[in-house]
C-alpha cells in the first residue's frame, strides 16, 4: 500500500534562534503539508551558521523525503542558505542569467537600479533550480539530496507564502496516495478550551477522522481530515460535521468563510451595509472587515473616536452621558453605536469603547473592560460587556473579533453569551 | 576565559508538529536565555512519538550544556516526555510521593478527586528530580545526560513561564561570562537590500559586533550584537552605529522605539496631536499608531471614508474633486488630509487613497496604484504617489507605514524619496 511521504522543515534566522521574532512559517507549512497527507518528521531552527546550517540540512534530508528550509536568502552576508545548501551538495554555486534578469526586472519595474548586493541572490548550486519569486527578490531553491527534495523558501512569509502554493503544494498530489480529504467549520463566540472538551471524544487520535483547531482570540476553525477512500472519507466527515455542530452549535457559522468574509457576503446579499465607532481598538474592526477582497459591497465607514470630544463631535454622543458615566460605560457604547450608524448612514455600526491599558484602569474598571454595542436600523442596540485578558494588543484582537461576533448573531438570529462577557 | 553556556530547546507535541497550533514558548525561552547570556544552539519540534523524542533528546543533550523541553508532561497517553527522557538515562520511573501529594492537593484544594489517569505525572526517571508546578498539574523534571542539564518543563505558558522563571533562570547567572550587548537601530523608507548592500562590509561575521536586520515593508531594524567584555562592547557598538547611522542617514530615527511609539514621542513632547483620513488601508494607520500603550496622548481619532460619500460628508473633499479627479488621485488625498485635520482638530493628518485589489484597478490606475499625504498646521501639505506590488495585505501594509514614514520624515525635517514612490 502506498505510504504518506514524509517531510521536516527548517527554520533559518538568528532573528528566530535569539527568540526576537516568532517563527510562524513553520506552522503555515506543517498546516498546509498535514492537509496535504504528509507525516511531518521534525521542525528545527537553526542560526545564521554556516556549519550549523549546512549539519542541519545533511541531517534532516537523511530521514524524510521532503525539506523546506524558510529564510536565508536575503542579499546580505547573515543569508547563508545558498552556500549551506551548496556544500551539503558539495556542489560550487553558480550564477543562473534568468534568475538575475528576473532581480534586475524586480528593481528596475519599481524605478530603481538593482543594488550590487542582491546580485548574490542569482546563485545557485549547480544542480539545483531556481523557484520565481513574483513577491519579492529572493528567488527560491530546488535541489535533491539523499533521495529527499529540498525546497529553500524565502523569509518573509507574503513571499514564502505564494512559493509554497506554486512550487510545492502540487508536487504533493501523489495519485497512488490515498487522498486525503478535508473540511473546515468555523466558529465565534467560543473558547478554545471549551471546545476541546466538548470534543475530547471526537478527538481522540484512534477515531477515523483527525479533527484539530486553530484558534485566534474567539475564532476558532475546526479542520475535519480524514485520508479514508473517497466515499467513506465523505461519510466519515459529514458524520464528523453533525457530531461537532450537535456539540458547538449555533457557534459554528460557515464551512467556508472567515467571519470578515461570512460577514461581507451576508451583508451583500442582504443590501444592508455596516460601520463602526472605535475607540480602544482604533480601527482594528474596520481594517480586519475590509481584509476580505470586495468588502466595499457593504463597509462604508468609521468614526475613530479616541478622544471624548471626537466621540461628541462625530459620534454625536451627548456630553452628559460621558460625564456621568464615563466614556468606558455602557451607555457610551450604545451612543456611540447608534449615533455611527445615522451619521454613516449604514443598516449597522458596531461600536467599542474600553480600556486596552497597560494604563487607563480604575478601581471599578480594571484593564481589560470593554463595552461593545451593536445598532441596526431595525432591532434595538445590543450593548455587552466584557473583560478581556492579556496584553494590549491581545485585549484589543479579542474585543475587534467579539465585535464582529456581535454583529455575525445579529445576523443569524443567534442568542448566546460570548467569552469574557460579564 | 569564561565562555557563554549554550543551550538547545525542544517544542514536543503533535499539534505543533501538524501546525495546529503555533508554538510561542520556544521563542520565550529563547528570549530570556538570550537576555541572560546563553548561545542558543538550534530549536527543535517533534511529535508525540517515543522513539523521535528519545533520539531527539540524546542528540541535542551532545551539544549543549543546557536543553529546556516543553510539552508531553500531561497524564494522557500522548503525553511521553518522563518516558523519553528515562529511555534516554537509561533508568526506570519511579513514582515520587512527594509529587503525587502536591498533584491530589491540586485537585482537592479544587474541590474535586485526583482522575486516575493524573498518577502518571508523579512518575519520573530515577535520578531526575521534580520541579513544583504551581499552576497546573504537570510537575516540571530537572535531570543531567552527557554534561547536559535537562529540564522538561510543561506546555501551557502559564505553567512553563514561571517554571521557568524560578527554576532555570537563577541557575544562568554566571558572574564570570561575558554580558551580551545589543543593540538596536530603527530605520523608516528604505528598503531591505538597500540596507543590506550599504551595510554588506559591516555585517561581515568576522566583524567584532554581529549585525543583523529583521525587516517589514519599509521599515527595518537594525541589530548590533557582541559578547565582548563589557568597555569593549560599548566601544564597538558605537562604532558600528556611527558606521550605520553615516551609511544610512538620514533613515535612522531611533536606537528605542519602533515607529509608532517613536511618532507617539515626538508628537507628544512637541505637545502636538494626529489624526487619520483613510479608504483604502480602512483604519489600519490608526491601528499601528495606537499600538504603543499612552498612544492618547497624540492621537485625537480618524475618519475611515471607504465610501466617496463619506469623503465628502466627513472630509469634506469637494464634489468636483472627486468627479474630475476620482477618488484615487492626488488632488483627493490632499483633500482628505486638509479636511480631516480641521474635523479632527489635529495639528497633523495623515490620508491614504488607493487600490489595494485584487479588483477596482483601471487602465492608468493599476493594482497597488496609492496617494498618500500628510497635512500639517504649519506646513505646506505633501502628497506623494506610491505603486506598491504584492497582494491585497501587502499593499495595506506598505501604505500604512509609508504614511508613518512621511510624518517622521516632516517631524525631522528629513527630504527624501521612499520606496516605491512614483
Amino acid at each position: 500500500m502506498p505510504t504518506h511521504p514524509t517531510a521536516s522543515i527548517l527554520a533559518i534566522g538568528d532573528e528566530l534562534i535569539l527568540g526576537q521574532s516568532l517563527d510562524t512559517n513553520t506552522q503555515t507549512i506543517a498546516n498546509a503539508l498535514t492537509n496535504a497527507g504528509v507525516i511531518i518528521h521534525e521542525h528545527a531552527t537553526v542560526p545564521d551558521d554556516l556549519t550549523q546550517l549546512t549539519d542541519a540540512i545533511i541531517r534532516l534530508t537523511k530521514t524524510a523525503d521532503l525539506l523546506i528550509t524558510t529564510g536565508g536568502l536575503g542579499p546580505t552576508k547573515d543569508d547563508l542558505t545558498r552556500q549551506a545548501l551548496a556544500k551539503a551538495l558539495n556542489q560550487p554555486l553558480i550564477e543562473d542569467p534568468k534568475a538575475l534578469k528576473q532581480i534586475r526586472t524586480w528593481f528596475t519595474s519599481r524605478n530603481r537600479d538593482m543594488p550590487k548586493a542582491n546580485r548574490v541572490q542569482a546563485l545557485r548550486p549547480n544542480d539545483a533550480h531556481m523557484l520565481t519569486n513574483d513577491h519579492g527578490t529572493a528567488p527560491g531553491l530546488a535541489a535533491r539530496l539523499y533521495n529527499c527534495n529540498i525546497f529553500a523558501l524565502p523569509g518573509p512569509p507574503a513571499e514564502m507564502q505564494p512559493m509554497f502554493n506554486r512550487e510545492i503544494l502540487p508536487t504533493l498530489q501523489n495519485p497512488d496516495a490515498p487522498p486525503v480529504t478535508t473540511r473546515i467549520l468555523y466558529t465565534a463566540g467560543l473558547g478554545e478550551s471549551y471546545i476541546a472538551g466538548k470534543l475530547a471524544e471526537l478527538m481522540h487520535r484512534d477515531h477515523p477522522v483527525l479533527i484539530g483547531t486553530t484558534a485566534s482570540l474567539g475564532l476558532v476553525a475546526i479542520r475535519i481530515r480524514t485520508t479514508l477512500d473517497k466515499d467513506a472519507a465523505q461519510n466519515q466527515i459529514d458524520q464528523a460535521e453533525v457530531k461537532i455542530r450537535k456539540c458547538l452549535a449555533p457557534a459554528v457559522f460557515s464551512d467556508k468563510h472567515t467571519l470578515p468574509a461570512y460577514l461581507i457576503d451576508r451583508l451583500t446579499e442582504r443590501n444592508e451595509t455596516l460601520g463602526t465607532c472605535e475607540s480602544c481598538t482604533a480601527g482594528l474592526v474596520a481594517k480586519l472587515i475590509t481584509d476580505p477582497p470586495g468588502s466595499s459591497a457593504a463597509f462604508n465607514g468609521s468614526l475613530i473616536t479616541y478622544t471624548n470630544e471626537l466621540k461628541q463631535k462625530l459620534a454625536a454622543v451627548p456630553a452628559n452621558i460621558i460625564q456621568n458615566h464615563g466614556a468606558v460605560s455602557p451607555q457610551c457604547a450604545q451612543a456611540m453605536a447608534e449615533g455611527a450608524r445615522l451619521q454613516l448612514e449604514t443598516t449597522h455600526a458596531l461600536a467599542i469603547t474600553g480600556i486596552a491599558g497597560p494604563t487607563g484602569d480604575t478601581p471599578t474598571k480594571p484593564v481589560g473592560t470593554v463595552y461593545i454595542a451593536r445598532a441596526s436600523n431595525n432591532a434595538p442596540t445590543d450593548t455587552r460587556h466584557f473583560l478581556f485578558k492579556g496584553s494590549r494588543d491581545i485585549i484589543r484582537h479579542w474585543a475587534a473579533t467579539t465585535a464582529l461576533t456581535l454583529l455575525r448573531l445579529h445576523l443569524d438570529k443567534v442568542t448566546m453569551p460570548l467569552p469574557c462577557q460579564q
